[in-house]
């Protein structure tokens, strides 16, 4: 009954066609990747996907291709030359998935849009990533992870309560966007294997933010107004002491989030424990949360008095411990420098062979105790070979002329 | 070929059994629901999952709860008799999928924990929500929403350059945890589908989140150094113009976003058209990405010139209509108000047999053209007698006499 592979032999078998680059649609394959998807990717031989070269090292595939290209295989096909086009289409012939995230219109130009391609082979699962959905007045336009986040209400509700719109630091625009796409494949292919049915999937970047927005409409719904900006604590408000406190140190992320609940009286009164307050447990400035959001500055001076004598570490851990929800503010480094991490296999070191040892972020899902192991990003078109002869059945000689022709690689 | 259904027949005979609150879990299995799946949802008789008080509203679920319970069934069952624990038990002995996402140790101690439910159903994918993972440090610790974004990076890459760490809008701590398990719930019913395999997932909401932040992990690859906070623009920095800039109206959120790409010149020559200032196209103060950078302040001050004499509506039209990426920041009651959103299916207006009409939003995915249908939340309780007859084969009057003795609703 156990599994060996992690949750990497949940696909074993599908293959995916992966036309798509940057981060919104190569997120979403590479997920398809990690659970045993053989995902090859089709890249322009000069270069090949523009994240190879985003940070401007020369030479060395950048971070960013590393981080969403994981356990992929790379096929480098010249689209321009009619040749390298049926290649594909043939491809796509033996294909259980195609992904693309071009620029609106742009795999049609290049006449592998749904028809076509469905038309060839009509049990694939075709599916599109565009900025802004058919039938938007802006479907035509290009978006990029900022504008989605902008579209959605998401900038709306970042910043301070009286500050400029913000955009927050993860990529929600991208990933989060491949996510839901990931989660629509797998529905599909899970029907697929039942039924033998096909279907055409798309997602907008701008759609796909509102589902992360739902607390915000479920706040507007209680207002009548639009949610407001978040600052450090919740478009829903939420109640003292709720959001950060400063701690010792006193760098830009020596701070401590504290939350108190509204449904459980206890973490208060627990944190008056922690804070040395016990006394104030009855009194009734402070007694409910009613009381405690009319005397909100006395309640976060109160915890801040204690907050800014601990480090951020050493809040976490004793508010934390006397089950309060607790965090401290973590910056990027303090993680990957975290060895526990590692242990766990949420964050695992691939060696690749020419950037060398790279220690990257893993599948945070554990199947039986571990993520999926992470296998590198490929080189540029380091799979033609094995590509066109498993798939296609391609005898090497073919390949070669292939290669002779600037076709491939 | 076409599917009727719109995603809705994916999942179709798969059955879920939901014994989560709030939105981690409901987030995840509500995403079940919509692809099919029959998803109960195992609720206390006394007020059910707290999600459907969290407004205060007296008699009445609360928004929250109506957006991320859509599409599934509620049975509620007295957990605390020995009856009703048999009850879960024998659901559990004919669900596919188990998700729970109770505080640290409590499935456990309810005698429902993995080991005891995959003894009684090999085959069962049981999966458990955290705050923190096991074998860390803090595996024991609660967490909500904002715990998980300050403790993974997330707050520390989100405020203005010189500010404090804020919380971003969108509850990515819970939902896009849900998603993340989602999906590995899914490969694993694909897998399943083929081998009988059952499996035991479990994802933590801080590990879950450094997977929405790999851009941040990317930028300090490069530079050896924590990614800073994204201000307006983002963690990697990025090359002006880029950013939100002010529009006519000067309220809270009358900015548009406009994004030059480092990598297409065409972007900065096609916005100095925009902008009247078709004279700077070669002049060497501007005319790339890294003279402009140098410049910054000038050319912020250029384009904001121009979008100062437009509404963020007009600015949008006419800077994406040029073929430069852009985007109004919209709040979340222009989405609402926003008729194309419903027309294509993304928001859907359910009728609540107590609420009455209610606008959400839908899965954002599109199947042939359409997102699957959105269904209301249930009533607590309202399916008892179809999930025990039917997942059970009970005899009416066996349901009767479990009510009448407080076991069930």
């Amino acid at each position: 009954m156990a599994t060996d592979g992690f949750g990497s032999d949940c696909l074993s078998g599908v293959r995916v066609l992966d036309m798509t680059q940057f981060e919104a649609g190569p997120s979403c394959t590479e997920t398809l990747a990690w659970l045993g998807a053989e995902v090859v990717k089709i890249e322009n031989p000069r270069g090949g996907d523009p994240g190879r070269s985003l940070g401007g090292g020369a030479g060395k595939d950048d971070p960013y291709f590393l981080n969403f290209n994981a356990n992929k295989k790379s096929l480098t096909v010249n689209l321009k030359d009619p040749r390298g086009l049926q290649l594909v289409k043939d491809l796509a012939g033996k294909a259980d998935v195609l992904v693309e995230n071009f620029a609106p219109g742009a795999i049609e130009r290049l006449g592998l849009g749904a028809d076509v391609i469905r038309a060839l082979n009509p049990s694939i699962i075709y599916c599109q990533v565009k900025g802004f959905g058919e039938g938007s007045p802006y479907e035509k336009n290009l978006a990029f992870d900022m504008i989605a986040q902008a579209c959605s209400g998401i900038m709306s509700t970042t910043g301070e309560l009286d500050g400029r719109p913000l955009k927050p630091g993860p990529s929600l625009g991208d990933t989060g966007t491949g996510m839901l796409l990931a989660i629509s494949i797998l529905g599909a292919l899970f029907r697929r294997a039942r039924t033998g049915q096909g279907d055409h999937l798309q997602v907008a970047m701008q759609d796909a933010m509102l589902h992360y927005m739902r607390i915000a409409f479920s706040q507007q719904a209680r207002t009548g107004k639009a949610a407001p900006r978040a600052a450090d604590a919740s478009v829903s408000g939420g109640n003292p002491p709720m959001g950060i406190f400063p701690c010792q140190g006193g760098g830009p992320n020596d701070y401590v989030y504290v939350y108190t609940s509204r449904a459980n009286p206890e973490h208060w009164r627990r944190l008056l424990g922690v804070i040395g307050r016990e006394d104030l447990a009855d009194d009734p400035r402070y007694a409910t949360p009613a009381a405690r959001a009319e005397h909100r500055q006395e309640v976060d001076e109160m915890v801040a008095a204690w907050t800014r004598r601990h480090s951020k570490h050493q809040a976490m851990e004793i508010i934390g411990a006397a089950g309060i929800p607790a965090g401290a503010v973590l910056d990027t480094l303090e993680l990957t420098n975290d060895p526990t991490f590692e242990q766990r296999g949420i964050m695992q070191t691939i060696d690749h062979p020419v950037v060398g040892p790279f220690k990257m972020v893993a599948w945070p899902v554990r199947f039986s105790g571990r993520p999926p192991p992470v296998r590198p990003a490929p080189l540029l078109g380091a799979d033609n070979d094995d590509v066109l002869t498993h798939w296609l059945g391609m005898a090497p000689e073919s390949v070669s002329s292939l290669r002779a022709a600037a076709i491939i690689g």
